[in-house]
């Protein structure tokens, strides 16, 4: 019989959203009259901007005439995108259109990057951390060092102790919704000099930030051409979660090496995974991308990220006023609530369904350091975020 | 410094379409004023059907409304998708919806399968065979049997001698263009059950059949559901190769098992991939696809298709009638051409660029057993196509 990779025989089920859509299914059943808000929800809900859905008829009707059809296009992207994202993006920041990968999203690259890495090489990751880092590292058979964050640290992890060789950071971060600052984030990228690691970084919520001290991208920080690679998304940023386009950045200047001491440019070994095991992003998804690049696309994505934030504020504002401390939701769509003394995250969810009929993301989901934390996500209506926290009110002012 | 996977340090470079590539780009420089007719096209070049381009407007417009829009969907793909391909395309055969899982394409998912398979496989390939499948195994580390075929053998391979434990069929063949008869698939699929071998299946070509006798999927022979998996692309069905829509058909009862002996479903280990390492193909296109399925759809492609297979059979005529052998083309939209006595894949090539202005592509860079032949593809227009045959008709008359 074909051997399996046994490495599969050795991840975590992840229970979190299954046992999260349980219970309010079974809430549900037994209210019937109680309508549930969902401040659990981890996709966006404002619709894609009229200047993609215009890019999209446009290349739909284009590949429907022999003289407009697009097939196969360059496994890494067309250039109508990856300028732009130069451009935009990156400008001023020395990166080329020619070291950035689009693809079908970020999800799809965090876990192909693998493929070209060895799987001696020592990781680390955040806790609490996005699980696709975690589950696709135990898939390849590496070994994990988990980094808490804490309100102690500040939710921004001590340097390991013991050198990893590959490190993943996520800022803006999900769960947390908090960030590093520019010297933090410089600290990381000297340390990943110092040491020779790999920083996996992956920026799928920079258009939240709206502090100036936050950097968008690791490589505002100098030396981080040298040591990271850096993975975004239009999924976020532009609301492509089910049109499915996110992208990679690979300097040129990242080096791996193999046993014998022979020194690869990831670039290239990057190049040749996506040449072989991938045939590009879809033309019309490609074409909406590079619309929300445009005056009109640019002032339509970030009146929708304002929508958002605002509601981020409200949540950060109305639990705050409530006695309960809050983090994050200032540069990302989540905020990180600390649950009340004694009060676990599980139990925490149970009191905020069963009470108030609104529904979160328990912390400990994300790894035993997130235990004593709900997530609450920005990606409801305003009308729906305000109720929430009218009926979380009711409820606290009561106690 | 990050170790790299050294598997990439043994990939062999493929030259082939770029040194194609260069050849026609020199011959252009050189001949300004001849035209060159590409019959080494690998990509379609008819437009998008009318059904599909409607469901791409149609799609685009939903996402644009708070009410239509479409975040993440399932990984696995919409059920509105799966139980069209269930219905139609295994009409009898016994396949569940969801035992498809929709993709961004074949490529993708050829390749990414191996993730759920262990390194210790031997992995049995065709020789002529499409690169894929070997550098991806090449990438995990796989030790890899060719299996040639030639036209002693019918381009069917002998059933291997060292038993392996995944063989890769591509039926119809890229690059020959040749089939499998039900008995002789029958063959693979009893070897396969006896082996305890996992049978890779490509179908991507099967709308291209014609014969009666020729299966369009596995399936099709009983057993196959407990050892083969199946590929499948809307690339060449219905022009998607910009489009990016593929799927593949794991049955619930395929098994593999661990060094210990545990055996594992490899439908759960696929769902866990694809949940964890992709996110799903883009709506619009998956609406797109389910448009095909319309009878309208159906028409539509199934004339594109029957084009292709026109310019197919005006070249196995026109080659044949000037003494040429060629095979493929029937059920296929390409053409193996047997290169005259003595002459060697690429010294054809170099002769029909140089003496007629028309391009293939050298067979041998399919594989040591392609020497001696040249592939043609169908997917030029019927003008160049028939231009093309003409101008070889002209050189081949003289000599």
């Amino acid at each position: 019989m074909v051997l399996i990779n046994a490495n599969f025989g050795r991840l975590t089920p992840s229970y979190l959203f299954s046992e999260v859509a349980r219970k309010i299914a079974a809430f549900k059943a037994q209210n019937p009259g109680v309508e549930v808000i969902k401040l659990s929800i981890g996709d966006v809900t404002r619709p894609i901007c009229p200047a993609a859905v215009e890019a999209l008829h446009k290349a739909a009707d284009e590949i429907s005439t022999p003289e407009g059809f697009h097939g196969y296009g360059p496994e890494q992207g067309y250039a109508f995108l990856t300028e732009k994202i130069a451009a935009h993006d990156y400008n001023g920041l020395n990166i080329s259109p020619d070291e950035i990968f689009i693809s079908d999203g970020a999800k799809s690259d965090l876990g192909n990057f693998g493929d070209i890495l060895s799987a001696e090489n020592r990781v680390a990751v955040t806790d609490p951390v996005y699980p696709v880092y975690v589950d696709t590292n135990v898939m390849a058979g590496r070994h994990i060092e988990y980094l808490p964050c804490t309100e102690a640290n500040g939710f921004n992890p001590q340097l390991p102790a013991v050198s990893p060789d590959i490190i993943y950071l996520c800022y803006p971060n999900n769960p947390t919704g908090t960030t590093l600052t520019r010297s933090r984030l410089k600290e990381w990228v000297d340390y990943a000099l110092a040491n020779d690691a790999l920083i996996l970084y992956d920026s799928a919520y920079e258009i939240f930030i709206t502090e100036p001290d936050v950097p968008h991208s690791i490589y505002e920080i100098p030396g981080a051409e040298r040591c990271a690679v850096e993975f975004r998304s239009f999924s976020k940023t532009a609301g492509f979660t089910g049109l499915r386009c996110g992208y990679t950045v690979v300097p040129k200047g990242i080096c791996g090496t193999d046993a014998n001491g022979q020194t690869y440019s990831l670039h290239s070994l990057w190049l040749r995974r996506q040449t072989t095991k991938f045939n590009g992003a879809s033309y019309p998804i490609q074409r909406a991308a590079e619309a929300i690049y445009s005056p009109e696309g640019q002032r339509q994505i970030r009146e929708n990220i304002a929508y958002y934030l605002n509601n981020a504020r409200l949540m950060r504002e109305g639990l705050s006023a409530l006695g309960l401390k809050v983090f994050g939701g200032v540069n990302a769509p989540y905020v990180w609530v600390k649950t009340p003394e004694g009060i676990s995250s599980w139990e925490f969810f149970d009191l905020m369904l069963h009470r108030c009929g609104v529904a979160c993301t328990p912390g400990v989901g994300f790894g035993p350091a997130g235990e004593g934390y709900v997530r609450l996500t920005a990606f409801n209506t305003l009308e729906n975020t305000e109720k929430a926290i009218s009926r979380l009110a009711n409820i606290f002012k009561e106690n």
